[in-house]
Formats: structure tokens, sequence, C-alpha cells
């Protein structure tokens, strides 16, 4: 199959890097990863992808924060009040984020500076205490990453200078309408984030009008069924057996402009 | 890992089943399954996932419409003006759904009578004619399935009366924020909707608290990346790696209650 074209072989595999360490701040992801990637015996190939969840940079970057250290807003009490949650989280929220979408007690979508839109701005509780924390610090929480695009290209730069890698930075989002949370890509590096099939032949030769496949979202879905979220610490997942084009996209490439949604 | 909870192997592996054919109505799709799987030397394992498109289902149960048969409605040609689609089809689409949920130019999104919020009620024009089309009859479309979940037990019992299998009968979905559809399920059998993932431990012991992870959909989004959905005509997808509990989850339990979405 062709490098520069999208598809997939008939067997797609996705295999969690054993030997990728918990991270701590000042980490180098690019460096742990190609070492992790190399004493797997795990050499990349063209288009493979490599998925990290962005845990792993928050904690390189070291945005834990103790709710402690936060005095919330005026603004920041009133909407906790609404939504039912700690004012000096909600401070954060609303530090992190351009627009609140909705609140409702228990509810606070917002769009994040990111240009997403999520809940709690994707501020996590689990996995959120610094290495350094003294006992009886906090409650931690962890941000997301600063920058994931920047971040994925650098570990793109680190793992495969030369190759075609993949990189995807995920975070794992609740939806409207469904249930549960999935895997979304929040960076991207080297790897479309939509798979543009308009114009291909259906089966009986008919033209798609319509498939605009949210490829790198499936990509970090499908990931996210082997990263796990708890004990197992299976921060990097690679992907094989996808081909695609090269690709500049940044993970604002699978938003839906504002205007352009009629749920927003 | 016991079958008997929830977890991933360290290797996901997505297999698309070779020798499916191209379904026509009345076909045996459970009987079909079974024969392309035997063909290809794949053997069901406890805990492999069949995840099937829902377009099997629908041309095996000749849910094709002519449109030209189809006289549309007040409310449709009302409701078509709107959106600027055919008439026919949004008389299609209503009856098909219980209420509209956004209405807007090139925007119709329903309640579909299966309970999900989806575009234009999963209705699709491609491969939607029928084997049987004389040339130049239609347009002709194709509805979904009339009862996924109880065609996903039926192929289920066709393809491993004894075993664990499970099945999930997917459809590709646009989704509100983001761009690019994913797959998404709307049959289930054998496999849990989501995976409750409260009460595990993170990697430093603090409790997970609000981790409940959308299984079947995550299966769904990644067996897209397999399927595609043009000229491959990959239908059919294997999934193993995976374990998780008996379950009678239909595809309802991945609905969030309208009474609980901010976005509905």
């Amino acid at each position: 199959m062709s490098e520069l074209r999208f598809g997939c072989e008939e067997q797609l595999s996705l295999r969690a890097v054993a030997g990728f360490p918990v991270v701590a701040p000042g980490d180098d992801v690019g460096k742990l990863a190609a070492a992790a990637l190399a004493s797997s015996g795990l050499v990349p190939e063209p288009c493979d992808v490599l998925v990290v969840t962005s845990k792993v940079l928050s904690r390189a970057e070291g945005r834990f924060v103790d709710l402690t250290t936060i005095t919330p807003s005026p603004r920041a009490l009133d909407l906790a009040a609404t939504v039912g949650k700690d004012p000096r989280l909600v401070e954060l929220i609303l530090a992190e984020s351009s627009a609140v979408s909705r609140a409702a007690p228990n509810v606070l979508t917002v769009r994040h500076r990111l240009g997403f839109l999520c809940a709690n701005a994707g501020i996590d509780a689990s996995n959120a205490a610094p290495p350094s924390a003294p006992p009886g610090s906090g409650p931690w929480v962890l941000l997301l990453p600063e920058d994931p695009d920047a971040s994925a290209e650098r570990i793109r730069r680190a793992v495969a200078p030369d190759g075609r890698l993949g990189v995807i930075v995920t975070d794992s989002f609740g939806r409207p309408f469904r249930l549960g949370t999935v895997g979304c890509a929040i960076g991207l590096a080297g790897v479309p984030a939509l798979w543009d099939r308009r114009g291909e032949l259906d089966l009986f030769g008919r033209v798609l009008e319509q498939t605009i496949t949210g490829l790198a979202d499936q990509i970090a879905a499908a990931a996210d069924l082997v990263a796990g979220q708890a004990a197992e610490g299976r921060a990097l997942v690679l992907v094989r057996g996808l081909s695609f084009p090269p690709s500049s996209d940044g993970a604002r490439a699978l938003l839906r402009p504002a205007e352009q949604d009629v749920y927003a």
C-alpha cells in the first residue's frame, strides 16, 4: 500500500509500549519514548502512529496545581454555586478556557484555550499529585499540556527524525448524546486529522458524497482501549497498519468551527 | 487475563474478515459471517468482538427505498425548505424518527426511533441501490436496520453459539463540536456498552472517581479504521485482545438520557 494514500491494511494492530516510566516534571518524553520503543524491540515503520496520553505530557511539563494555593474570583464562586464544584477548581477551569458552553448542576463544559469543547477544561484529579508532593498536601489537580501539537512534533522528531511517523496526543472526553468517555486527539504531528473520502467510489461505482472520517480521533479512541487509564499505566501505544499522506495538520483541524455548530 | 473482568492485552488486533460477500435482501448475515470466518481460518476466541457495519444488515433486510415512491407530507415539505434537502428524503427521515433535534440549512439531526441522536436518521445514499434495481430507477436510499440489537444477537448465535463472542453493529455518525465521522455502536450482543472503572485505583493508589469508558463505541471507532466505507467492502472486522464480563446490554445503554443531556 502506498505511503502517500489513505488506507488500512487487512490487519491493524495496537501495541502498548512496555518500559515507559512514570514521568516526572522536566522529563523529555520524546527521549523516553524512543528508549521504550528501542528496549521493546519496536522499530517504527512508515505510517506507524505513536499515541501518547496527555497526562504524560502534563506531568513532564509540571502542570500540577495544589488547589489550596488558588483563590477563587467572584465569578468562579458564582459559577461554582451553580455547578456544585470546588470554587478553586472552577477558577482553574475558567483560567484554562475562552468561554463557558454549559453550566448546570454537575456540568461545566467550556471552550478550552486550545479550541475544543470539553468538560472541566480537561482538568483531572486522578494521577494528579507531583512526585515531590509532601504528604498531606493538595488536593492536587493536573492541567492539560501547554501546546500538545508542539509536544507531538517534538516526540515525532525524537523517535523518528527522518521517518514517516505520526504522533497523536490524546485525552478522554465525554460527549453530548452518548454515555462513556472516548479518546480524542488534542495534539497531532505527521498524521492527518481527517480522512476525506469525498470523490472515492462506493462498491457500486457511485461517488461518495459526504464521507469525511475523523481519522485522528478514531485512532485516539482505538488506542484508549489499550492504554487504560488506571493502574496499567500504559501511556504509549504504537498503531500499525494505516497509511496516510504527509500532513502538517494540528489538532485544531478536528474542530468544527463554532459558527457551523448547531450544538455549541 | 480473566474473561470475567474488563481489560486489554498488550496487543489489540483488528482484522478485516476476507470472503464476506456483498449482501442481498434475504441473506442470512450470521451464516455468511460464520462461513467467512471459517474460510479465513479464523476461529473466534473468548471475548473476541465481531464488528459488522449496519449497511450489511440494512441490505439483508431489504431496507432500500426508491425516493420516487415517496410522497412528502406538508410537514416534510416545510422542513425540507428549511434544511435544503429533498422533501422525499425528509419524509423518510421523519418516519424513522421520534423527534427533530436541530433543523438548519444543510443540518437535520433527529432522535432516531432506536433512541440515538444522529443526522438524517442515518439514511444513506451510498451503496444504496438494491441488486434488483432496474437501470435508471431511484434515486435509492438505505434505511438503518430494523432492530440492530436483535441482529447482533442472531449473528452471535450463528457464529459462536456456545462461546463468549461479542457482536457490535456500527454506523458512522457525525458529532457536535468536532469534524469527521466516527464509528458508533447501534447494536450490541454479548459485549458491555460501557467499561465502568469507578473504584479502580490510579497509578498512585487514588480511587478513580469519574471514569466510565464508552467501550462499545471505542471498539466501533477502531473497527471503522479497518472497515473503510467505500470500495474495500470490508463489512466484518474481528477484534482480538479485549476481555470483558458477560453482558446483556443493548445499544441503548450507550445513550445519555435526554433529561441529563445539556446539549440534546
